[in-house]
């Protein structure tokens, strides 16, 4: 049974992958049904016993080449509440440092025969390249500017948590657009559940011809969040800023023009949702008080991502007649 | 069931907090509830399976600030054989290290739905000021030079299976008085249970006026030490060291003077019981043949810290009618 | 039950051993039993729930003094495997780093009271070191230049599973001889079990009088590997590779006179095995073609450590009437 005590949802067939690579390949309703089932797991955080025995003596990879503690620890927790063991694999003292290629480390991991593995890599296309050559399923959980799609799955299912639908609802993200893969991955999947898309931040960090994606592009932050639904800042990486005079702006041009501060949240509507994927530069892409205020659901962003995390690795594992046998 | 094949203790109604801050605020029965409880769970890490399932599908996160193996070891171990499932966050690749504060940390932290938060900071009060924000359980494991009480708990735990008792004995401590968090959680508590405390150190390391909190000052290690029940002795950090001439003295002053060798082990009683909360500087605070001869407790101190640290788990952690559905 | 759903060997007497230190020590019969027991345990990782109860409750540490991540995760896959609890302690924030003596951390690593101790060390004979004081288990990762008996029994296991027997066969072994360990270990159970070794390096990396060890040397590649059943590459470490014209090759001349090109292939038979313990140095002792091409059994041998390291964990640990009940 997979979670005691609740009736199994009605998904089965629904959703046939051995990866999760993007959203970009996802259909509406593939995504619709990752976000029920993240809302059946969601409950079992709430529990006392925080725990089902779905993934029990499954092996979980996390094969993170850059640095992250948040998007690991989630993945670890949402694993071990699945009953699954995981092994952290990577980092600076591990064979990928001793010059070892994605693909070698990939095969050595497998190997060991782990049923998931998470990865997160710079270029974009590893989690892609890996999931062809390994049997084992594989996540995604960022491959450099390309997507993070359990970012954007948990975006989506927060936004629903609070609106219903995402039906007819205006987003808008501001940040480096460019260099973004939580954009890429929220751009897909917001449109597939049908809602509109603005994005914000300095031309430099706009690449041209984003409009061909689907969404409305803005320079002036005031008229970018202007009347919509949801307002998500994306985390801007410091070392991408300039000084002043160069193409780039700089620390405190950014936070005056792009930054979410009380007075830019009188341009909004009293009922705006305030998002952040953290961490989050304080003072510069947004206001102490913003990322605290009442518009804001960042921590609930934080709780559903355990929540879909849980749902992606139950629906990607291998399942046999073993699950019947698996309650413990 | 609690602990199977033991007798569950009596302890009910005797401690009932969220959370494990400090020992100042301790009343003597909750002190000795813990030490109590502590000695039954001592039992199990005996055992061949090492293991209860009292804290089964419970999640304890570790937020360590400040590099520590064996305590966070420690905490991680006492964990597992209460088999709750563990989580580390913290260290120089965490967000903390990407500018975040401790409270967003720890909020962050919390919307993953740990049951308890062991975190060690570098600021006093950190503990306590995350106790009030959180909802979930928060055991301080060493708040700057504020309180460490689980090393005191097992300080104490460790010479009452020697000494029975310590009511009516004296324990003196040597070493940095000034910055220690282990004397003051071990003040409060060792005075709570009856002991009388001498404290013992370089001028420059007594914090005038620590007489005020119920102990006497020496500077003499022979006087200090001469007719006591236990000596402990604290890890001197090394960088608070000075050259000679200074105020602060130097390694080699520091050694001939408060270090405890087999020559100043003569001033002390035959019985005398030496403690010291690790890693030792050997040869600076104490000859490795003091470390390693009859009078050291030190080994003992670490096993009793796991049997301590599942004591303080299991009586924070939330009871209710589950433990009973426990009994996997 | 060992194994549920596989008969149990019947292996019973053949191993009585605290520790596995060494090769050297170790009887032909002894390694036979360790090899047919990982055979029992290769099967389980290949199940979909790849769990058995065999070691519940029980606590292994991992006590890493080297960087290491594919032999750690190896061991604490095969540990997880067998439901055993896991601790990681060592590296560079341990308190070693703080200027402990190994037998101090390993005292203090067993007062915790693990079952298992997993040791890797800089220093030749850090696992005998504490396997005479510890009362728990030892098992060597490497030791300095001395042993890494896992290893070993994992590429005997490789090649057995291909040529059914050692029996008659021959080995050969390339690079830098003088300081592996793996060679070290593999002399002593290569010859225990039929076989014949040979060594093969640069003039600098082969120690005078290896062949007392009963095996014969070459410098030339082409002639050592003519006709050989096995040839395996050791990993080199490129610090001792030397610039131009001094006596110890550089990276070029290594690659060209010891790397085991598509080219050198055409020496060997067609059938030859070939093997690296990992990671490799692509292009330095192994061309990529060579180590991805029919021949290579290397991801073998990384499977079939997790079944080697499942072996020698079930076979130290202290089996009472518990494992009955421990069908849990």
């Amino acid at each position: 049974m997979m979670v005691p005590g609740s009736p199994i949802p009605d998904l089965e067939g629904g959703f046939r992958r051995k990866d999760l690579l993007g959203l970009a390949e996802l259909s509406r309703e593939e995504i619709l049904h990752v976000l029920h089932t993240a809302a059946r797991f969601k409950e079992i955080s709430e529990r006392e016993i925080k725990k089902v025995p779905t993934l029990r003596g499954r092996s979980v990879i996390h094969l993170f080449m850059e640095p992250s503690t948040r998007t690991k620890t989630s993945f670890d927790v949402a694993a071990k509440r699945l009953s699954a063991d995981t092994f952290a694999v990577g980092g600076s003292s591990s064979a990928t440092s001793k010059g070892e290629t994605r693909i070698e480390t990939a095969r050595n991991v497998e190997a060991m025969r782990p049923d998931i593995l998470v990865i997160r890599h710079r270029h974009p296309g590893s989690a892609a390249l890996l999931a062809r050559i390994l049997s084992c399923s594989v996540i995604n959980a960022g491959d450099g500017s390309h997507e993070h799609p359990t970012q954007a799955l948990l975006d989506m299912m927060t936004i629903r948590d609070r609106l219903g639908s995402l039906e007819g609802r205006t987003v808008t993200i501001v940040g480096d657009i460019t260099h973004s893969r939580v954009i890429r991955s929220n751009l897909h999947g917001l449109r597939k559940l049908g809602a509109q898309v603005r994005v914000c931040g300095p031309p430099t960090m706009i690449p041209p011809g984003i409009e061909r994606l689907g969404c409305r592009a803005y320079e002036d932050l005031r008229e970018a969040i202007d009347g919509v639904d949801v307002v998500m800042m994306l985390r801007i990486q410091m070392e991408r800023l300039g000084r002043k005079g160069q193409l780039l702006p700089s620390e405190r041009e950014y936070a005056n023009r792009w930054g979410l501060t009380l007075d830019s949240m009188q341009y909004t509507r009293d009922d705006v949702l305030v998002m952040h994927p953290g961490p989050i530069n304080r003072g510069v892409e947004m206001a102490p008080e913003v990322a605290d205020g009442p518009w804001s659901i960042i921590l609930d962003q934080v709780t559903n991502g355990v929540a879909v995390r849980m749902a992606v690795m139950y629906l990607l594992a291998p399942k046999g007649g073993s699950l019947a046998r698996d309650d413990s």
